[in-house]
């Protein structure tokens, strides 16, 4: 039954009954955090040998000779960096092995252009006028969190399922304030979008006003399929490179999802340039980030092919997961009209899109009857999603049956909501 | 033999003398780096049973219920908060457990007051004029680093036994511009002192001009004590709070010279005031620490008397280094005149202050006779000794013989230099 196209009389008669539904659900009296892209117990359970995979005195000892125990190496240890650079498309020369958090890697990597500027910015952003962030929306919290911390102002681009709408973020570049993009490029947060070749050009080679301008490339889901079809990512290092822009790519990656999502090893990558700027600033910070965890990540891989097998692990998971969503969500709101989303080959996310002016209200019904999902306009900076539209779901931490249940609480709340939207609509008319 | 008392004959007779000593020991081809104050591998080796304290998925999961291996909890466990809290002089819910560097907890705490400042301060430190912080001198060359990197004006404070020279910091921070001091305050790097109870009581009471002055109090070596009788050290945040500045004092401390130099754990302390500003901080540039490897720490100490009695383990193998450090200066150097050097009671370095002037030649001299010290001038802001005189000598790294020869070397240096000194000053004069 399309919402779109009941009368008056059909759309109370629906709502009579949807608020039944609720109700009914209601009264259940769940309990469930969707808020999260957190990797359930289960995943975490998959890499128990990493635990010990360092467990004496003589195995500290990395293969170029480095005691990771003790202090240096700030670039971190050579034998992890060669495992994780082809999946970042880089030399492990031009890869750093770092800490726990990419997050913190792209802070540190912003507050330093802040502070000190790119070697071949005209002065330190912090000194500019003004600076400017593209983030395509919607987008990743946490990204615009870092930006609106460092007082940089945040411009919304539309996603497409392309990448970053480029007709768009090609005119804003020409603005010299416009200094960087954040971009989650494969399995795109919260979308699941793959950036296409013709996208991962245009940012590579575009005319930039600002000398400085930097693409913060967030590849946090470079190889987290679903499935074995998983479309490949140009890649954005070469690609700047032949356009002339070697500098304006900043790569990270981490074993997050991969290893442990609060214990992994974080990645930098980039041209020479980028890399040896990024370790000087390094070497002022920190005498060395943590090799032993590196090391254990080392032994217990050993091979690139055995992250990417190791992959498939997490993909047999996930996939129910994400395929139970989008049933889910097909059987209860596809035949409504009112919302849209993206089945999603890979990543952590399921980017849905209820009635415009009806995701806020969509939250608050879905919390009440005991369903937390993200913050409602968390996929935007500054919280605020200007078409009240788009929720994040989060699939990975919870189990199937629970999912099954949240995700009908929330689609009987979406229609609950986009039903006294379209009733009010229609006597405010 | 006293070289001040020399007459200008007696000079030339012995620089030929100590010349020739000094050909003998380079030709003898040593190597030896004894420029940072590196744990050695037996030290390392002390802490076997931690790499494999937490080795399987039920272990993953701290006594408050925390999966470590998953995102989240950026304070840290509790288990591990509580162990250290009373060397931190703080109540656990007052401490931090964070990532494996405490200059990367300091820096952050730096660049958070340049970009933010702290809740009282007019604005943030990066707005005003001028910022300038007191430096006690010589000092720790990675704080200076850090301080300069960030664009602070250092002021040079002279160290004394009983911590910097109060008189002369309590003139400084009359002026506003002034807004912090870098404090060792046990086992001074790298003169070994500890502050006094008036010193410490001083600095926590002092009327500062700046309303957000902060003292960085890096207890890098709180209970790194080489005997059984290591002063105490008065409580800085207890104070701090009783003068009625309860926010002044940032207390850090590691596990780096505990466990391991570089997988340790940083703890961050402070009043609940600086805490939560501390950790609004940290919620946005990551989503969390390395908490499994706080467990790990957690579960192989266990309590607080376990890591005080793990310390005793780390002063029977640091001791005789210590002690043959000072056996041999006193030995080869002593008699001159032309040297002083605090034997300290604790810590990781050996201060030595050669002849006025003479501290860079001394430093060549022992590079080109095989022996690597710390640069001369680190241990003063921007590399800068005006005195051309202090060495910091590291003996924890390498072994005892190693060590006799190596300071044994430094000594003939330390000798031909003050000669070739007095000999030019005479002719000069």
């Amino acid at each position: 039954m399309n919402y779109l196209s009941l009368s008056p009389e059909q759309l109370e008669d629906e709502l009579e009954r949807v608020k039944k539904e609720y109700e009914a659900k209601r009264s259940l009296g769940l309990k469930l955090d969707m808020s999260r892209g957190r990797p359930s117990k289960l995943q975490s359970d998959l890499t128990e040998a990493l635990l010990t995979a360092v467990s004496a005195n003589e195995d500290c000892i990395s293969d170029d000779g480095v005691d990771c125990r003790n202090y240096g190496f700030p670039k971190g240890i050579m034998e992890l960096r060669r495992i994780f650079a082809p999946i970042m498309g880089a030399d492990p020369e031009n890869v750093a092995a770092c800490g726990n958090s990419t997050l913190n890697l792209m802070y540190d990597c912003l507050c330093d252009a802040m502070l000190f500027g790119y070697p071949e910015s005209p002065r330190p952003w912090g000194r500019e006028d003004k600076v400017k962030f593209i983030c395509p929306v919607p987008g990743y919290d946490r990204h615009f969190g870092v930006t609106e911390a460092l007082g940089i102002e945040m411009v919304n681009v539309d996603m497409t399922p392309d990448g970053p709408d480029m007709d768009a973020v090609e005119e804003l570049v020409k603005d010299p304030a416009v200094k960087g993009i954040w971009c989650v490029p494969r399995y795109s947060n919260p979308d699941g979008y793959i950036y296409s070749d013709e996208t991962v050009d245009r940012l590579a080679s575009m005319k930039c006003a600002a000398p400085d301008f930097r693409i913060f490339w967030d590849n946090a889901y470079a190889i987290h399929d679903l499935y074995d079809d998983g479309k490949p990512l140009k890649n954005v290092l070469e690609a700047a490179a032949k356009a002339g822009n070697p500098d304006r790519p900043l790569v990270f990656f981490s074993t997050s999802k991969i290893t442990y999502a609060g214990a992994g090893v974080g990645f930098f990558a980039g041209s020479k340039n980028s890399v040896d700027n990024f370790m000087k600033r390094v070497g002022v910070r920190t005498i060395g980030y943590d090799k032993l965890n590196q090391l254990r990540h080392a032994r217990y891989f050993r091979s690139t092919q055995a992250v990417l097998d190791h992959m498939k692990k997490h993909a047999e998971l996930l996939r129910p997961k994400f395929e139970t969503v989008c049933d889910v969500l097909e059987k209860e709101l596809g035949h409504t009209g009112t919302a849209r989303w993206n089945k999603p080959r890979g990543g952590y996310f399921v980017g849905l899109n209820v009635m415009e002016g009806t995701a806020a209200e969509t939250y608050r019904l879905a919390k009440e009857a005991g369903v937390t999902l993200t913050k409602v306009g968390a996929t935007y900076p500054y919280g605020r999603d200007p078409h009240d539209s788009s929720i994040r779901i989060s699939p990975s931490a919870v189990t199937e049956d629970e999912l099954r249940a949240a995700i009908g609480i929330l689609c009987v709340c979406a229609r609950l909501a986009a039903l006294n939207k379209l009733i009010s609509d229609g006597k405010n008319s």
